[in-house]
């Protein structure tokens, strides 16, 4: 049996009760707002995971590529929403993994690419299933609930010979908010205007069986979702310290974390250089801007348990500076000595799990199973 | 034969005549200066650059992880500079690698480390070669070139029964400057800490062979090499942004782009809204404190022709939110079409590098090779 102790380092662990905990926590969540849940892989692309939120009660998945859906099709998932609009040169590979039997969902939110997608479709005596992507926040990409664009897509959709299976939202901006209140106030706007755009697809006489809202933040703070049909998020499998600081977590909730080993010390500044830089932490900051800043990371023990203070600073392609957040640790180099393996949370889990090739699943008992994950598109 | 335009995206793409004169260029100056050449390889990871380096010139490699050392040895190169110091419990995957014939040379900056990599050495039968880091202009790791430290770790190697190789500095912190003067004067310190160290260790009577400095904007800006017998670099083979801004590059030597499509706009704000986020860019925003910031990117026509004022200004997982830098683009619904192909050129290409299982190396005459890279430990 394969412990922490055996484990080469740099290495992603995954704290499995913790990450049982999450998924058991949300799933329970949406049950009681009488929502499905359609949780977002692109956190972990890893099978064992999706599969445990499968097991929790999720109903279909989320995707970010179409080659997450292609490898989690080929693993037996076949409900599969590919959240980002597609790309029309990219349809041949929508239409191939559709023939093979993927109930697959693509997304538009221009009229432009509603017609590829109903044309390609017809072109090849195919129906695609299309959802409009809804602006809620003005945060990214999609359509306002309100004014004409909305019913040009729809239209654009269903005239087109394409099936118009419903809108989906996703307020990225609940990422900025650190207060309850704006964090469900941020859930009901993602809510109330993605329910609109709905409504108004359905007086125009157009089809919109799904509404489906998501994100971390506002999943984990709405207090009611009429109208609602699914949910989706997805780092909250593994959490971090941006979900920490936004509010949704604790940190003893975080899963994901990397171990490294202590290779060297610059004592006069008081730091310890470990052999985790951004390529195992991955080059997010994401904690920058906010109410509590961990440079690269928050330093555990090996066992996982925070040491106060202590963070990774700054980060070299392989080498990580760890120090203490506000002074001067002159007895750095008697505290970590050469060798001294650690734990480092990280700021974004997505971003972080991504830089590595596989997952070392830590299970009660300290029993250690590897789980591989995929990358690239 | 494959051409670009046949390549789905996000891709990361290799302009191999940009990447050749690249090499060319540091092995004519190398050359010129009298000294050996030893790339860094954790930009490429991939083969055919690196025997495209080793091809111009280039004697061994640096490496900075053991992964990157036993895939090349793999494919034949035995000269390896493992350039980060070693944690203790990996020296049996070093002594493996040496057992099969690989000339492995170990970096330590510590007495702890010293001790380690002789102790174990001695334990197996098997001599390590080992150099120590120098420390010139405290930005990372190392020991300064005066000071007891340096004796004594040259000592522990030496008196403990392991190869006392040679004296290394990295001057990372010519990365913050942007001037020849400034970038002339590192390089100069650099040399004369390096050179220094090994004189200090002759004096007191310990072998020091090699005496090895190198960073990207040092080694293109040293005047002289006295006492230096190589020097190491790798973001030179691709150059990015950030080396732009040093003044170590121009903008048609950047040899590593992102092609990605635009899927969508937010024609009220300016953005065209493109299937590369951070994933396929990284999170690196390492123009953000330099003289200009690119965003996350250079926004190019699919030809690699730099559209003026243009970046990637915010990015998602996989959405990157072009516009222009310094003005609202009503237009850019029109200038780049749903469909539109564009290449975005990168702030750090070990970053972005990092991101992608392959490059599609772009040859003259537009034809397309793939060439794989690898990621992990």
């Amino acid at each position: 049996m394969t412990h922490i102790s055996d484990l080469d380092t740099p290495a992603a662990l995954v704290d499995v009760p913790r990450m049982q905990g999450n998924i058991d926590r949300m799933q329970a969540r949406m049950d009681r707002l009488g929502v499905r849940f359609r949780p977002h892989v692109k956190t972990s692309k890893c099978l064992p995971v999706v599969q445990a939120q499968l097991d929790a009660g999720a109903r279909g998945i989320t995707v970010s590529t179409l080659k997450e859906a292609e490898e989690f099709f080929d693993a037996g998932i076949d409900d599969i929403l590919y959240a980002v609009c597609i790309a029309p040169a990219r349809l041949p590979r929508a239409l191939a993994l559709q023939r093979r039997g993927c109930d697959l969902k693509l997304v538009t939110d221009s009229v432009a690419g509603a017609e590829a997608i109903a044309r390609f479709g017809k072109a090849h005596g195919e129906v695609f299933e299309a959802w409009i992507e809804i602006d809620t926040d003005g945060n990214r990409s999609g359509i306002p609930p309100e004014g004409d664009a909305l019913l040009a897509v729809g239209r654009a959709l269903h005239d087109g010979g394409a099936r118009l299976g419903g809108v989906m939202a996703h307020a990225g901006s609940s990422y900025d908010h650190d207060r309850p209140e704006a964090l469900r106030a941020a859930a009901e706007q993602e809510r109330h205007g993605t329910v609109r755009a709905a409504e108004r697809l359905r007086q125009a006489g157009l089809p919109c069986p799904v509404v489906s809202v998501g994100s971390t933040p506002t999943a984990l703070s709405a207090q009611a979702l009429d109208g609602v049909t699914e949910v989706r998020a997805g780092v909250y499998v593994f959490f971090d310290l941006v979900m920490l600081n936004v509010g949704v977590c604790t940190m003893d909730e975080i899963a994901l974390s990397v171990l490294t080993t202590v290779i060297g010390h610059q004592p006069e500044k008081g730091w310890a250089i470990v052999d985790a830089g951004w390529m195992a932490m991955s080059r997010d900051r994401g904690t920058q801007k906010q109410k509590h800043d961990f440079g690269y990371g928050q330093v555990c023990m090996e066992d996982g348990t925070p040491i106060a203070g202590y963070v990774m600073d700054s980060a070299n392609q392989e080498h990580g500076i760890l120090c203490h957040a506000d002074s001067i640790d002159h007895g750095i180099t008697e505290r970590f000595p050469v060798g001294t393996r650690l734990r480092i949370l990280p700021n974004h889990a997505c971003a972080t799990a991504a830089q590595h090739p596989e997952y070392h699943a830590i299970f009660p008992g300290d029993e250690v199973r590897t789980w591989p994950r995929f990358y690239g598109w």
